[in-house]
């Protein structure tokens, strides 16, 4: 995302403001999707609806129209070769302090971003990465959702100012690896794929899922589990993945370094693949 | 606070919105205090302005202008005997993700609330309460912190719509009493108040510490420390506590029921007391 919008619908209309009686601003209660947009089209758009439904009921703003999220967002991606959809939903305006009111209506928020100017090297060569000391508090109500409570993620990113470094990878309480500030993370250990188990804290970003879901197609499981920063520095490969850097290859985390290996590559090849992202 | 706010100022002006691309809604990138006023004037002014500032300094927003608050909230005030101030300051707008910006102004909303509707009984008999099912996680680089991301409150609250229940406790992940969920919690027990240790999770409360100051002036000594239920359970005394609602003494816990006892009525009286609740 580029740091102002180019475009901004708020509930169906054009505009760039919010109540300050927002929930969303007041509490965070509330959810986000950020999309990759190619060729006038959300990728993955099933499974951000999904994810964001499914997030919206947890948190008990209900049902959302999703048709009505589609044309807010396919009339802002007209006439845009590449972008950034970022969707929120809040529960809406108002209520006795953190009791929300009985009929509340969400507020419903599409900003269309500029394509992040990440360098093709990130892709291509990979990243280096920090340790945050910034850690994940574990909240097993709130885990794995998108929701707009991101102090922490805030805090770790800002731990570093140094261009070269792309990610901060964040543990949890217990010192175990649970993702990035912005992606998720998988290592290559014993020709097997494995990534942080995320019932206790960290965002199940859909990303991770496709990744999962491709890994499977080339006949790789993926361990979920719980992951030791000791077999994060032990491992074969390393990457981390979002819906916008697809996958980057980590070269070094703090002071170890790793190869881009075989697994990431193909795993990168098979994402790149017409059907491979799943462009619906 | 009542549903709606009366009144609001944005930066100063008359104004009630925020960009979409404020932080305070993104990321939940800010702080906020509730402050009770009383014959134009906000209570405990100087508390709130520490804790504030305090809040600022530790997410990296940095020094805010408090003059320029007290110019807000004494326009907002005039000509209102009784009212609510939330103050809220996020870290601004923008930023590429969760990197905020180099140079970015803090934003500044003030919003004049009604007094609540609490009945008298509340303060003079005491309140029922539950212990919540939603947990607070620990995280303790942001625990005591009255900051913007207030879903576990938010979820808490939702546990219960029973009117007769005016509180919910909440445990942290250990199972420990940490606080109400607007409220911090003290116990007497043995003849000497308990309140739980904030270091892990919680806010610390503007009227936990003056309570806390008050009870040292009566030479009671507070105990900060763990509180299992076990301990809630057995108290002599319990009462819930924050800038709104003074003191109101806690007399059923689930199936669990509590007397009204001596320390508390001499903590409400002492606090009703012409400098006791030091209106600055």
């Amino acid at each position: 995302m580029t740091v102002e919008p180019i475009r901004i619908l708020v509930n169906g209309e054009v505009s760039n403001s919010v109540a300050t009686t927002d929930r969303g601003l007041l509490y965070g209660d509330g959810l986000f999707e950020t999309i990759a947009c190619v060729d006038n089209k959300p990728r993955l758009w099933e499974a951000h609806m999904q994810r964001l439904q499914a997030g919206c009921e947890h948190l008990g703003i209900g049902r959302i129209d999703t048709d009505l999220l589609r044309e807010d967002c396919m009339g802002l991606l007209e006439g845009v070769p590449r972008g950034v959809l970022k969707v929120i939903i809040t529960r809406g305006t108002g209520g006795r302090g953190y009791r929300s009111p009985d009929n509340v209506t969400p507020t419903r928020i599409v900003q269309l971003h500029d394509w992040p100017d990440y360098p093709e090297l990130t892709h291509t060569e990979g990243i280096s990465a920090i340790i945050c000391k910034t850690r994940l508090g574990h909240n097993p109500s709130l885990a794995g959702i998108k929701h707009l409570n991101r102090l922490e993620q805030v805090m770790a990113r800002r731990e570093w100012n140094d261009e070269v470094i792309r990610e901060g990878l964040m543990l949890d309480n217990t010192g175990h690896v649970i993702e990035g500030t912005m992606s998720n993370v998988f290592l290559v250990s014993k020709g097997g794929l494995l990534t942080p188990d995320l019932t206790q804290c960290g965002v199940a970003g859909i990303m991770r899922a496709h990744v999962m879901g491709l890994a499977a197609q080339e006949n790789m499981a993926t361990d979920v589990r719980a992951i030791t920063v000791a077999e994060l520095q032990q491992a074969d490969e390393v990457f981390v993945c979002n819906s916008l850097i697809g996958i980057w290859p980590v070269r070094r985390v703090d002071d170890k370094t790793f190869e881009k290996g075989p697994l990431t590559t193909r795993l990168q090849a098979r994402l790149a693949r017409p059907n491979g992202d799943a462009i619906t």
